[in-house]
């Protein structure tokens, strides 16, 4: 259970009383009041970090305060609150995303450590939360519900069960049960995802959901099962159905998936909007640095036209609620003094933003020094595949063929992670089968010291030359190669294995450029500044090699092994029917 | 922990997806929805006392369901929930309560034993919590916070600390810390209230509040210290100021306090109502057959002004997300199958009431048979008052004076329960005080076995001949009688010593007419119905003493002893002084 409360609770109500002097006094602001929609001009008297006071009437002062901020007219909002995001997708540590998000104002999150949990599972779950510990943010953890994605079809470094929901529960930011995916478990009653939904029940977390595209019954099903949220609606009849339902519509404006404007499209003509919030889920460098974070969702809301105040009330107070956390989420007495002054509620650019009472960021830059933090986990080296050859990566077709029928997992277009799966006779020369016309090889290696791997074949996937590589690979992460040469395959991945992981491109046997995610081969200790050069570097080396997908590169093969996107996907074990849930043979039986 | 959840959740998943057949098909009515404020036709599958589908698009069948009711076209509501009541103040157990307030649509009500828990303590918080098992109705308890409300100038037949919370927390249908009237103790941080409070919150409880007439930094100050409702509001100003500070304003419209109208002239420009909800706090049986209950209230709401799907909102989900229980307040899939038909929104008579998926009431009246249970205490008989004589009710004057200086407990009007202290110099006779003009004695006995008793003088009660005696007695209960002649009142004494409780009307040493409360000297075991013709005979035989108030005869008695309403009352250990907490002596030395 997570407890917003002050050290030194006495002397809040001191201050409240105006017994004693405040810490400060927030002074000449237009306070934006999330309770009743009103904006009207206000004092906040901050001690202990908490709101000890609102006063409506006094404005002139004298100030009871040891310091003085003034508000220079601007509007005061709540602290910005992320109701679903990953941190890894910033391939960020938690304290370096925070020191570029909270210039932008969000100054709690709710995050999901899923990436780090299928690569170290407790420890990294436990690394997340325990590496934020003072930082001026807070940080909320839900836990982790379907690690693996799905069980049997893949190795991920970790297996979740309701042990580890139990033992992860207590610690002190664990607010709820994070994206349960396993809509079929839900609805179906599977012993395993109903035994981890009894546990995260029994502690007393939230159970957020992840119901992409579900509609009528099979909605109802899965709120009968119990998770209540959902950030994966996409179509606008689908968001009006979650809200009329009862669910929480966490609308989503990601760097991937960009749903505010839908789901806006759909319930803007409804009379409340208790149940909708605002979610980042997976926002990279480049577009935390200039597009901003939260407030960036915020404001494409306001574009869509919704109301502006009614957008920060969603962004704010709604999601508190959401996750059954009091006292964050208004600017109130007894309420954490998480503040963010605004000249502009559309534009929503962060003038001053206040955690717990401290001016942490001024005009889009941090003002506090956020002090080194550092746990062994991040020099561990989390690739452990086995020794490798070039032999390892050739497609050998059965003994004697001169042609054979191969699956082919062929992508449906140049964005987005659908495939279909696709049969193709294809020649075979010293026993090694030849590519057909836009194909490229695919090997998937467990890294997890499992000793599985795969290869197959891909099908418009983009890539033209030598290599790509990567170990941020969804959801197992398991190091996943594109190539066309083994030679280069074998390059890419030593590269990662000794780097510790990353991405990395590589032709005719050299690398061309790699960016290193050393934390369990997902996130970077640098900054957002230098991360941001690094990944642009590295997409541009993308580019280079005919990778000119829309979007950004760097995503097409982090989802090339996520087995929950239909038809097929590549795992390390091998050629995986999403539907069926199965494993299929790369080469068709005649 | 409070959790609303089906015994066989497995049947309730395969309900919704429509595996199998529903156990009820609500067909033919207009939802109302809680989430978006929509009103539209529906058809509502219910399985396991849950809403397993709500289905919007096939509305003419066929309907997999094992029985159908055709909602004739009228409005579906969720079932009403009260945010704050007592079951004392009905005079009836919780049963009886039930078979009056579920006809009005009522299913969930959230009350506070706080009555019995004076005269019985824990056990009688334990006999209010377990003798509602297995009824048609939610009673969920609020753990009584202030027993005694002034400890050291009243003796209750119980006190309690933070174990008694803990202990009582335990029970299965405890959701809160009820009303902490012990305003000064919070914000000044008395230990004793520190300690209760974290009890309560270590317990995850909410923390419901009593704020009357709090505005500016005194509000602020008890939001700082926990409690984050109140249903004390009488205010227009003092309801805005709560609803901007993110209280929870509970708008009550009770049998005594009428506040409804004033809460909504307050709020009314206000653009969210989140956190406005409905109760009903006292109502008395008279009201509860034939105003209604919190449907009366909703009602009131209404012609005030308030929009009736608003209203419906505040009482039902709002108040199910203040008290923190999840799956009850709304008509949608997954939550608890409570639910009333209306034809008119407006005046919301109930036409039908459905209690987890059961139809419990029909046009008024109550169709499934609640059974009897009983339980030892209700046969106790809680009035323990020493062996009485007349002498013991004689006011004596200090030995030798003819004339006396004596403090006067002086009602300010003919309705509510201010006082002052007034000194009025009176005449003594044969060494006994004789009454000025519009005076009456009062004495106020502890009925726990104490021994303590008092005796002294009240202006302008309004009796005017006899006596009259209660031991329904705000809040410690003990036995309080106002009287002219000592015999009339050792009449009365011994008549709800005998009786086990309840009020009494006396007159020349001859018991006119008795009101029996033998549960706790608080309840009587009889049905609405009943109750209503022996109170309407009590009032009428009160009225004939005189006792000419403009309100309800019977309540005028019960506050007498209620020492936190100023400025002076009388308690078993004399006259409090309410602002000094201290106790008074009668006669002014001189």
């Amino acid at each position: 259970m997570v407890r917003i409360e002050p050290k030194n609770k006495r002397r809040l109500l001191q201050a409240a009383l105006g017994e004693v002097e405040a810490d400060l006094a927030l002074i000449n602001c237009r306070l934006v009041n999330v309770f009743t929609g009103e904006i009207y001009p206000a004092v906040v008297y901050v001690t202990e970090g908490f709101i000890a006071h609102v006063e409506t009437e006094e404005l002139e002062g004298p100030y009871a305060a040891k310091e003085i901020y003034d508000g220079q007219g601007k509007y005061l909002i709540p602290g910005l609150i992320d109701s679903h995001m990953h941190i890894e997708s910033s391939m960020m540590t938690p304290r370096n995303f925070a020191r570029v998000a909270l210039p932008h104002g969000t100054t709690t999150i709710v995050h999901d450590p899923h990436e780090l949990a299928n690569v170290y599972g407790v420890e990294g779950v436990r690394y997340m939360h325990d590496i934020a510990e003072g930082l001026p943010m807070r940080q909320l953890v839900d836990i982790p519900s379907c690690v693996p994605a799905v069980p049997g079809c893949e190795n991920a470094g970790a297996a979740f069960f309701a042990d580890e929901i139990r033992e992860l529960a207590g610690l002190k930011r664990v607010v709820g049960l994070a994206e349960v995916m396993d809509f079929y478990g839900v609805i179906h009653g599977d012993p395993r995802m109903v035994e981890i939904i009894r546990a995260a029940e029994d502690c007393g977390l939230y159970l957020q959901g992840h119901a992409p595209a579900l509609r009528g019954r099979q909605l109802s099903a899965y709120l009968c099962g119990g998770p209540s949220t959902c950030h994966e609606t996409t179509a606008a009849d689908e968001a009006l159905g979650k809200l009329r339902a009862g669910m929480y519509v966490d609308a989503r404006e990601s760097s991937i998936s960009r749903n505010v404007a839908a789901v806006w499209e759909g319930v803007r003509n409804s009379h409340f909007f208790d149940t909708l919030t605002l979610c980042s889920d997976d926002r990279e460098s480049d577009d935390l640095l200039h597009e901003g974070h939260l407030n960036a969702v915020v404001r494409k809301a306001v574009s869509c036209g919704m109301d502006p105040v009614q957008a920060v009330k969603c962004a704010t107070i709604h999601t508190a609620r959401e996750i059954g956390v009091a006292h964050i989420g208004a600017v109130a007495p007894g309420y954490s003094a998480d503040m963010v002054l605004t000249e502009d509620l559309r534009s929503l650019w962060a003038d001053a933003v206040f955690y717990e009472g401290r001016l942490v960021a001024k005009c889009g830059r941090l003002v506090v020094e956020i002090p080194e933090r550092h746990a062994k986990l991040e020099e561990r080296n989390s690739v452990r595949v086995p020794e490798l050859s070039e032999e390892d990566f050739v497609l050998r077709a059965p003994e004697g063929k001169t042609r054979v029928k191969v699956r082919v997992m062929e992508y449906i277009s140049k964005d987005g992670s659908r495939t279909r799966c696709i049969e193709e006779e294809l020649p075979v020369e010293d026993g090694r089968i030849c590519l057909g016309e836009e194909m490229a090889f695919v090997s998937v290696v467990n890294r997890y010291g499992r000793g599985t791997r795969s290869v197959g074949i891909v099908k418009n996937f983009g890539l033209r030359d030598g290599a790509i590589a990567s170990t941020v690979s969804h959801d197992s992460h398991n190091l996943t190669i594109v190539y066309f040469h083994p030679q280069d395959a074998l390059a890419a991945a030593r590269e990662l294995a000794e780097k510790g992981g990353g991405m990395t491109a590589v032709k005719d046997g050299k690398v061309l450029y790699t960016l290193r995610l050393e934390v369990g081969g997902l996130m970077t200790c640098l900054q957002a500044e230098e991360l941001a050069q690094v990944a642009a570097q590295m997409k541009e080396t993308e580019r280079s090699l005919g990778l000119t997908v829309p979007s950004n590169p760097l995503l097409r093969i982090v989802s090339l092994a996520l087995p929950v996107i239909p038809e097929v996907k590549m795992s390390d074990l091998g050629l995986v029917s999403v539907a069926e849930q199965k494993i299929l043979p790369v080469f068709v039986e005649e």
